[in-house]
């Protein structure tokens, strides 16, 4: 039997919308590392019994339920009490957590106030995991062989928490059942289009590999999963690494990566492994690329930065680009985006240069012309290469969508594809 | 009673972490909007026995459902299925979806195949809402005044059938209970620091009125709520007129709005309306200054776009700062930070320019002229001015606040806060 977890978010705020819910997206990807499944998220308002109602119900029916949230210094903040009704004991303060509570208010020069010393109270019935990164600790209570943990609902301090201490003591109390894994990473084709053309071949795959196809922003993530003892490893690995490269053949022309990396850190690892200096050229997206690649330590290395040349006198004043090209081929043409790689490349004198130059938005009824669309460049010491894409969505996704193009065009390009 | 409704995300990648949950945030946003607080959400996987379980016990314990996910072409999808066992019926092809499956394969120059037509499939005893961004048609079931509305779990396809048909729905079977409300959107003080100055005016305040913080990166939203009937609309906006007056002034220095409209969207309305150009000269937040103002329709008519400055040599050539500043006063300073906008508002030729240099990630020991902050300036017609700020998270969440402090600084500095 796998073990059961839950994930308990609670918070008003997710339920208006004001807050998306990273958390669960964070805690599903750490426990998954780990070998375990997230099997279900509930979220909820801040509100006494709807929490204790929650919180009875999910332990009747889950090994563990991971709690975020309710824990902050505002007055509707009452999870801590819910905590101490149903575990029992008394509320006591936590020494090392009111120390470093002392410490972080110090550092902004702030007085230490009551609510501030509120927040290292914590139920006697807990153990206390400390939480590094901000002033609300981690609480573990275990009640016949279940486990309950409660972290604050900031993401870092949770992700510090669920790092440092949640997925230790979830490994000490649930031992893993072993799964091996394989990532075959697409672009530039639909989800239904990969599951038609996998038909041709499911035949071939051995059929205890389950198969499953993750769609995102950077394309279709296809996963390739057979269960198997630790000691089977060898063996498991071999009949994944038969399926996953059947899997390449099939859909050559959209595979970039088969290992499980986002196109922003396969480039980021590429310029930094090779030393070649990068820099962007963007219009559509308008600072979307740089700031993908900015997000990676150590990027300072080897970016130099870019130019959002969004209107067009910045692409001629800026970039150089040639005021007769943008006249007679449009400011969406392939003429224009080579021009606007080409003078990145010698502004930021870069060893590689990536641009984009489309549309991110238009009329239901605009002609084809005007309909949303990109052409993408990269200049490198080997020349000029570009690329034509669609856009088929809304503005804020077509413009996700184009970023995502051009970092995969630049991988494909200089042959940074894994 | 107000009407209770939850919302059931469907999808492994979810819980997986593949996939951040933006729907739940959407859907609690447009509920909110039109009246209504969502209940719960509930996120479980693609697996016909606890899809069923999920939606019985959700029908069992509330008014309406709305579902996302599971309704995409590969084989992994089976909520229909469900739905068809739950509700009766037979599965039948719904003709206008089958046509417009057909004509956006036409535009794709894709054959029509049986994976695609089988999203046409629906069980007969639906009402379909037809999806006009997509392929996957939005279902409506209603038994013993409860109602199940499944929609596919694409966010642009989903935020098009609530808007064109769920909310509608929604208020024809669940009249709405009338809240009034107003917000004070703040930056640069923490909600503990917030909730402790409140105290000193709470007893002003109309005891009726519920508070509740909410940070996000962008700040602590204050949000000031009334129940009360449409009629009482005059009499309650008078109440809350003057609590939201008090709370501006007690916290006027942190204060930049008091609509509820994000930094971003409110210096794209400004500069839109004051017609002034803009432009950026972005180091350490790599372009998300930029990406964050483009996201917003319509802003290509008054943002020429900026220089991502990432290494010294970029600041120097592009953006024409001097050498020697760098040198004498280092890379973050006040004076780096007025060259940086100062050039960028030359080399971009905008009435505007904002910049930021500054260190987003440093080691835990590094000394304090090391550690995360950043120098901000603005330059415009009327001089430049500079602010410096501190960052306390990690790194992506240093770029965010970094990109977010800059924002306000410029709506502050313009005098276009609300």
């Amino acid at each position: 039997m796998s073990t059961k977890i839950a994930l308990l978010n609670i918070g008003t705020e997710l339920l208006r919308g004001r807050t998306i819910n990273t958390n669960a997206a964070t805690v599903g990807q750490m426990l998954l590392s780990a070998g375990y499944v997230l099997e279900t998220t509930l979220v909820i308002h801040d509100e006494g019994p709807v929490i204790r109602a929650a919180l009875e119900q999910l332990l009747a029916t889950h090994d563990a339920i991971l709690v975020t949230g309710g824990l902050g210094p505002t007055k509707d903040d009452i999870t801590k009490k819910v905590l101490l009704e149903m575990f029992g004991g008394e509320m006591v303060s936590h020494a090392p957590t009111l120390q470093r509570i002392e410490g972080f208010l110090k550092r902004l020069d702030r007085p230490l106030t009551d609510l501030n010393r509120m927040q290292a109270d914590v139920p006697s019935s807990c153990t206390v995991m400390e939480n590094e990164m901000g002033t609300a600790p981690g609480m573990a209570f275990l009640r016949d062989g279940k486990t309950l943990i409660s972290m604050p609902g900031v993401p870092y301090e949770m992700k510090f928490l669920m790092m440092a201490h949640v997925i230790d003591l979830l490994q000490a109390h649930y031992p893993v059942a072993h799964q091996h894994a394989r990532v075959v990473r697409t672009f530039g084709i639909p989800e239904s289009r990969i599951a038609e053309k996998m038909e041709a071949i499911e035949a071939d795959l051995d059929p205890r590999i389950a198969i499953a196809y993750l769609p995102s922003f950077d394309g279709t993530k296809i996963e390739l999963k057979l269960p198997g003892r630790p000691e089977e490893a060898a063996a498991m690995q071999a009949i994944l690494a038969d399926a996953q490269q059947k899997v390449v053949a099939l859909l050559a022309d959209y595979v970039y990566a088969t290992v499980d990396k986002s196109p922003d850190q396969l480039l980021a690892e590429w310029l930094l492994t090779q030393q070649k200096t990068f820099g962007t050229a963007e219009s559509c997206t308008g600072g979307e690329i740089s700031a993908k690649l900015v997000k990676h330590s150590g990027i300072s290395a080897v970016h130099k930065g870019g130019v959002v040349a969004y209107m067009a006198e910045t692409k001629v004043n800026v970039l150089g680009v040639n005021a007769e090209t943008i006249s007679e081929k449009g400011i969406v043409s392939e003429e224009v985006a080579r021009e606007m790689a080409e003078g990145a490349r010698r502004v930021l004198n870069c060893d590689y240069a990536v641009s984009i130059t489309g549309i991110a938005e238009s009329a239901v009824d605009a002609p084809a012309s005007e309909q949303p669309q990109a052409w993408i460049a990269l200049a490198g010491p080997a020349g000029t290469v570009a690329l034509h894409t669609r856009l088929l969505r809304d503005r804020k996704v077509n413009i996700e969508f184009a970023a995502y193009a051009a970092i995969i065009f630049a991988l494909r390009t200089v042959g940074a594809t894994h």
